[in-house]
């Protein structure tokens, strides 16, 4: 499959006539063939007026249908075999295993979505049937079910170039609840992205859908993405990114005549309290295992652990001098772009000037476009008097907060933002500790784990990889995990429609054999 | 239960030291005993900080003790007896039968969540259990639920001083959720509010929860409200009101520093379409119909019937003249407020005086603050033509809009706003007409129903009281029935907690006897 450079709208593929822009080889800055041509406004327009004409029928594809859909997308990405991981490992700089996962997770994840439609769960079919007799009004026959909201505008993040990008979790969920995509190339990886692109297209054809199902635009600046999300068609956005581009797009979408939900998944330090007893029986092994999360993929993880908390004491004190001994063997490793690659630096560097933090570490140092770990610490005092040090370094750096007693882990967490994670390395003596702890995470964060750290994010239904803002622009969601897909949905209830008129979901011989709510009872799909 | 005029803040009663005002008798323009006088900034600011601090005790409550609150709080309403009637006919303007009715669903609706709490189902608590010897990496255990966002603030309606007020849909969802609610009464009816509010904090104290459960602020004008919406503890925000207003709160919430959902209920001209076999018919019932509908109520209903659509004919002809026949004879009825009957006045103004619309018949004339009910048509051509005659007029005034196929019926729609309902009229041969057009109101309704019309919102679990924008500010929800619970929640993921910090919602033992997804799969308590 050669890559052409062009946006694929609908069935087409067609040149963009905007700025003319070329892939960068991470590990080297040099350009990669062959240019890319941003889309225009003509071609956004185009885009979003298939995706409107193709929404009535591909919401309406029968759960089966549309199963098999996402998993001829499955197969698509699988069967460009190679080119797709060499492909991705020049634009992205990361390592062919970890992108060999990283596909395996993303066809995965597609096929999550496929089972989570056959299941029909994501309907939340309700029927309150009708009461003639009750005084002193009749009842009158309703029944709900979820339908898809529209067109969705995806963006594609640097960081996970398969997982969180074109044919991403944001697709995933979005095509599984009956909404067609129009995916914003990101301009770090075009190449990759063309080439699933063009998997999904394929899919689409071979699966029979109207063509307006999925198109992707390329474009190297951002008026691509703002045409996208100002347009009227589009009726939700899809983000993983930055906490600038997703306010910018949350600011967008709210001052629209028409205001659609965002949903933004942006920034996080991911704090991780370590307890006393758990640091005193093993504080030099959780150091260890802390670098180990700290340094994956170069820290290029929004669910990184950029920050712990820890009570002074020698647990504390072998924890770090096992944790420093560790990341001062740690390679440099390439980072995704130029600009990540200066901006690690320049967060780096502010820390390492700011008189009231301590260098505690550094990994070895490496090429230009490498990220060299470290990690820092201070004191609670100063955590709490400045703002800044609560603040995200995107990359393999870390901050330490040493803190008097618990009470004071206590206020600093209360003190802290919207996170994705918070971690608690804990003992049985802990537990207390913990409990009193637990309150004050969950209103902070979307995911508390025990004993581990928040990388690797597993894709289930009892996964929330989101959080209060600024962790995302919406903490009542989640972008992996099944339960993504309700962001995509909205409640219609159907009062007295003659059987012939409702949705299969809905009637009374249940042919699509959902389990349904029965005057608000779960009813088996037998009843 | 006397009225004092003053804020009910956690368990205290204050006055407060903002600007005084008096309720007014709608039937007269009268002010009514006593004076109320406003909240001030401290006020707002002592009601949310008890809010934050009842937070973390009300949102663990048992399922049990949270449906016996809602119980109690339903109790104490009906134990205030005909003082609180009376006082809200003097406010409101509405009749006694109503009046009676609406706390009879007031009460109702509260009950119905003290059941869909009992129920479990919204905590959507779902078990991945781990798998250790997965390849190539463990799978942990993760476990979800969903917990309460945080203290609510209600708006209370005026055109429901009851079941969209003090402890109307929105306070109740909230506080099933396990969220603390801060009110802020509706200056047309405060003495009223006052009582219900009264009823609800002895529920708080009788069922011996945190005082901060629930307050009560008063305010002539918009400062509150501005100052609650705006407050760092109150995390989303519940109104049922004016498009305007719904506005200024989306706007308001939008640009917090950590900014909330609101969900507003705003405006809706309600389409009912009249299909051709059906008014062929039946027309001159349905036109019968149409104006006890219309009418009902003064025409103050967010689903009253604003906008007629029909294929000119025979069928069309009777209907309009049955209807305007019974319109003729409708009695002018008092309306909430000396406010919205000016508006009412306006806006029927505007419409007899436009060129492109034909008065067809008014109501009989009444008092000083009494509705005239009013009925107008005008062609397609020129609706489609004048943005301004898709607007609400909130009263007893319906447009009815003559077109001249079922094809242009179909461009109507698609041009509308969203709306929260639409109605069908329709016999046997209309299926293929209605067919044809319920994917288009699908796309911009929240409740479809065949054969009857929108006023009468049933309180049950396959209601939708919601729409796209600008019917709602979220189109993904609803403030009646029991989804509108999930307004008020977000999901916490748990990973390899030990069983003993565990929330009992996720425990092994399922003690709540949950219906749970594992793995994704439903399973009953008993497995």
């Amino acid at each position: 499959m050669p890559i052409t450079g062009e946006n694929l709208i609908g069935a087409a593929a067609r040149r963009g006539e905007g700025e003319s822009f070329r892939a960068v080889e991470a590990a080297t800055g040099n350009s990669l063939e062959p240019a890319f041509a941003s889309a225009t406004a003509a071609d956004v327009e185009r885009a979003c007026a298939l995706a409107a004409e193709a929404f009535d029928t591909y919401r309406e594809t029968s759960l089966d249908d549309r199963a098999r859909f996402l998993e001829a997308v499955a197969d698509a990405i699988v069967a460009i075999g190679d080119e797709l991981i060499v492909r991705c490992m020049a634009e992205s700089g990361l390592p062919r295993a970890r992108l060999e996962g990283e596909r395996g997770r993303t066809v995965g994840q597609l096929k999550m979505f496929a089972g989570v439609v056959r299941d029909g769960g994501f309907l939340e079919a309700r029927v309150d049937p009708a009461q003639p007799e009750r005084k002193p009004l009749p009842r009158p026959d309703l029944r709900l079910r979820q339908i898809a909201v529209g067109p969705v505008a995806v963006f594609g993040a640097s960081n996970f170039p398969l997982a969180f990008s074109v044919a991403g979790g944001d697709t995933a969920s979005a095509l599984a609840a009956g909404c067609p995509v129009v995916a914003k190339a990101h301009p770090a990886h075009p190449g990759t992205s063309e080439l699933v692109g063009r998997a999904v297209q394929a899919a689409v054809k071979q699966c029979g859908l109207p063509e307006g199902v999925f198109s992707l635009l390329m474009d190297s600046g951002i008026s691509v993405g703002q045409a996208l999300v100002a347009d009227p068609r589009i009726a939700a956005v899809g983000f993983t990114g930055s906490r600038r581009g997703g306010v910018a797009l949350m600011q967008a979408a709210a001052s629209r005549p028409v205001p659609i939900p965002v949903y933004a998944e942006m920034s996080s330090v991911n704090p991780v309290v370590l307890l006393p007893a758990a640091l005193e029986a093993r504080g030099r092994d959780i150091g260890r295992a802390f670098v180990g999360s700290l340094t994956l993929g170069s820290g290029q993880f929004c669910t990184n652990p950029g920050l712990i908390l820890a009570v002074e004491g020698a647990g504390l004190d072998g924890f770090l001098e096992a944790a420093s001994a560790a990341l001062t063997e740690t390679q440099a490793a390439t980072m995704l772009t130029p600009g990540i690659h200066k901006a690690y630096c320049a967060g780096v560097a502010a820390l390492e000037s700011n008189p009231a933090v301590t260098t505690l570490a550094r990994g070895l140092a490496g090429g230009t476009h490498q990220g060299q770990a470290a990690l820092f610490a201070t004191t609670a005092e100063a955590f709490l008097a400045d703002h800044a040090l609560a603040e995200e370094v995107f990359g393999a750096a870390s901050l330490v907060v040493r803190c008097p007693d618990l009470a004071t882990i206590r206020a600093v967490l209360e003190r802290l933002e919207g996170q994705l994670t918070a971690a608690l390395h804990l003992d049985e003596a802990d537990h207390d500790a913990a409990r009193a702890l637990l309150p004050v995470l969950e209103r902070r964060v979307g995911r508390i784990l025990v004993n581990g750290f928040g990388t690797g994010v597993e894709v289930g239904h009892a996964m929330v990889h989101g959080g209060p803002y600024p962790a995302t622009s919406d903490g009542r969601t989640t972008s992996v995990g099944s339960l993504a897909i309700h962001r995509f949905l909205r409640p219609v209830s159907y009062q007295d429609l003659p059987a012939s008129l409702l949705p299969a979901a809905l009637r009374d011989d249940n042919p699509l054999k959902l389990w349904r709510r029965q005057d608000g009872k779960l009813a088996a799909p037998s009843a």
